[in-house]
């Protein structure tokens, strides 16, 4: 249906980079990039780590078309050297990170990526597009889950971002704590689960709300989930449990007072007999909504804009520095940039999480040479942060695919639980745990 | 390489409502479906449309695979019968509304569908993620295009944003009025002007500033543009010059104080002869730093992360509601929904904008009956504010394609020059001209 590289979302100054460095030779030069982020959100005590299944799999399809090296050359943005190495464009590197669902911090080496400067520097734009999008929702899903506490989180949102923004969305609130979409195509590509009730057209196509309520029961069986808001609730929860009967599944109310009218229909509903009737309630949530509906009788939260948005931080300020790179003589040695505000700790780095009495106190972060590293011995009950998603151009399929997602999922939710209950908290603070950085 | 079906990018409800539906009937009623938004972000003067081109690319794909059906009906998303029904999907109906590049306020009719319950049911998800998606960024690169005044602005925020979301944006921000994107998939799709300078890891792979500016004006001649701000400014930029000479095309700082730093650059690039190499400053832009920047001596600006994300806006909160549809008796007839602070206005609209010494005073929003409104006369000089983009499945190819961009860019500047100029101020404040809706 439509026919893309994600060799092309890409910022043209890596091409140009490219052909540069591949005349001066430096194209061959090994070199580390390192991902991550010099500060949260404001306020925000942690932050979680999602996309990096999406970049294996465009890693797997990250190749130029005929048409699109035309493009290139077309529009001179390289030359014909350049061209032709890029008719042979194959990721042969190594990527090492945080796992999907982890906890991150300021400093935190999210994703490391070696290779040659010439195929790290062309993954840049699409590693920090997937990075800072995923991980920004997946950080929003993961507070709003904690505040609705045991009650679940459907992800609505996908008619208020891009289209396809939305179904990356739906896999990252799944990994951020999510039970489920309403995005069918989320559903199918990540094999999440799809939810859904109905809009107020479907009432109004209706000639009335009763045979708008009859309708959907007939199809959708009586187990299905009423829209009640269209005009009057309190009207159309008494024409739906007539419809249905008390074995209704659940009503939606997506307008006014959502606390005051859950508790108004769970009344109703239970002197109507139908007690098992479930209440979801929708309607602009976020974190600090979802939390003062702790009181009342709702029982499952359909979330959309706010989610979609990260909640304030619609994106990570993940960024991607050469850390590492060889000489002319060969030599691999630390760099970085001295830019104010924005200077970047050189060398390729390890991660711990240190932990007391069960819970995370600091975050370790070693920088130094690959034989350095190699020797350094973490203190006992540090957990080691990295794992290998690449090895010479080779992906580790399993941190893709569905089971990865449902990994991740139950992965953030162990990390949650082991860091400062203060994680949890909505008020603004700094980070629940601080980041030492070590250079040996 | 990705197979997708833009059918897919659409919330469960809209398929279940549609099984539902064609099981009573209701699913071939003629409906009109209104796309409108009820505030817009706090403090905004106006809105901008954008992405209607890329609902009109999207809709004639709009098709299921076998591959979808299978999925649909695995999951039981919908009934057999409803299954043969999407094996003929195609939109037959018709769709008019704003161009794009047009100013928008509350209750302006953005978008109407009209055709049967079905097939303009399931269009809903997908044309709210474009347009709320698309508006956003083009209605925040238009004020940063104003607050830059005359200096040109470049997408470059593509890695601030899901990937393809980047993609939508560097059009959008196009249509807002930028001149060109760093994004190569967008130049190609949508026919942009590519841009791009040099990153910092380009300086850091090399052994020193002065091969990296030698090799960078080596492949890309004396007109490239040099970053300078990677180790010392004052030291780059006088390394730039004896480099490239006194022809050198830009330098980039993209750190610090900007405005100062400009300032001194310039006198330095003066000083050193370098009159006419120009300065672009980057640095988490939004249209307050712009405004910010109007006195000092730069010539271009590179702007991300606030452009992609709608500068505090990163959605707009476009709804998509059944205005009018044919009862059980085949006759049309306006409705509404009634819900608490979210009450919809009935029946079809026009929408024009009148004028007083050449400024937009008023947008006008009149309802009523297909009958009623093709009668309806509006007064001298208002401007018609809908065109015609799908008539009964014929999708009008001039709002399609790469011209189509370059007409809603100019459409949009001459369209702000028609607002009176409180539009344009950075203060928050009420839309700039009212919306009267008149229901005949």
């Amino acid at each position: 249906m439509v026919d893309y590289s994600p060799a092309l979302m890409t910022d043209m100054y890596e091409y140009t980079m490219l052909d540069a460095s591949l005349k001066d030779g430096t194209a061959n030069r090994k070199c580390v990039f390192e991902v991550y982020t010099r500060h949260l959100p404001e306020g925000r005590r942690y932050g979680v780590v999602a996309g990096i299944g999406r970049i294996l799999d465009e890693l797997s399809r990250f190749l130029l078309s005929d048409e699109d090296l035309r493009f290139l050359s077309d529009r001179k943005v390289v030359s014909k050297e350049t061209i032709s190495w890029l008719e042979n464009l194959h990721f042969s590197g190594s990527i090492k990170g945080y796992r999907e669902g982890e906890m991150f911090f300021p400093n935190s080496p999210i994703l490391q990526v070696e290779g040659t400067f010439g195929e790290c520097t062309l993954l840049e734009t699409l590693v920090l597009s997937v990075l800072n999008y995923d991980s920004a929702v997946a950080s929003a899903a993961s507070r709003m889950v904690s505040a609705a506490k045991d009650r679940p989180c459907m992800d609505m949102g996908g008619r208020r971002t891009n289209e396809w923004a939305a179904v990356a969305a739906a896999r990252a609130a799944v990994i951020g704590g999510f039970q489920g979409t309403a995005n069918l195509l989320a559903a199918q590509l990540y094999g999440l689960k799809a939810i859904g009730t109905a809009a107020h057209c479907f009432t109004l196509v209706h000639d009335d709300e009763r045979s708008a309520f009859a309708s959907q029961v007939e199809a959708l069986g009586r187990n299905t989930t009423l829209l009640v808001d269209t005009y009057n609730v309190e009207e159309a929860v008494k024409t739906a449990v007539e419809v249905a009967g008390p074995q209704l599944g659940g009503v939606r109310i997506d307008s006014g007072d959502l606390a005051a009218m859950a508790q108004r229909v769970r009344n109703q509903l239970d002197a109507l007999g139908a007690t098992n009737t479930k209440i979801t309630v929708t309607n602009d949530l976020d974190e600090y909504a979802l939390a003062a509906l702790q009181s009342a009788p709702v029982d499952s939260y359909g979330v959309g804009t706010m989610l979609v948005t990260g909640s304030g931080a619609p994106t990570c300020a993940m960024v991607y520095k050469l850390t590492e790179r060889e000489n002319s003589a060969g030599v691999m040695q630390p760099v970085a940039k001295k830019s104010k505000d924005k200077a970047s700790v050189p060398g390729r780095k390890l991660a711990y999480r240190s932990y007391e009495y069960g819970l995370a106190e600091t975050e370790h972060v070693i920088s130094g040479s690959e034989t350095q590293l190699a020797e350094y011995r973490p203190a006992e009950g540090w957990k080691d942060l990295l794992v290998d998603y690449v090895d010479h151009g080779d992906i580790d399929s399993r941190y893709q695919g569905h089971a990865a997602i449902a990994d991740a999922h139950e992965y953030r939710a162990k990390a949650l639980r082991e860091l400062p209950i203060t994680a949890q908290s909505l008020m603004k603070g700094e980070p629940v745990i601080p980041t030492e950085i070590t250079v040996l």
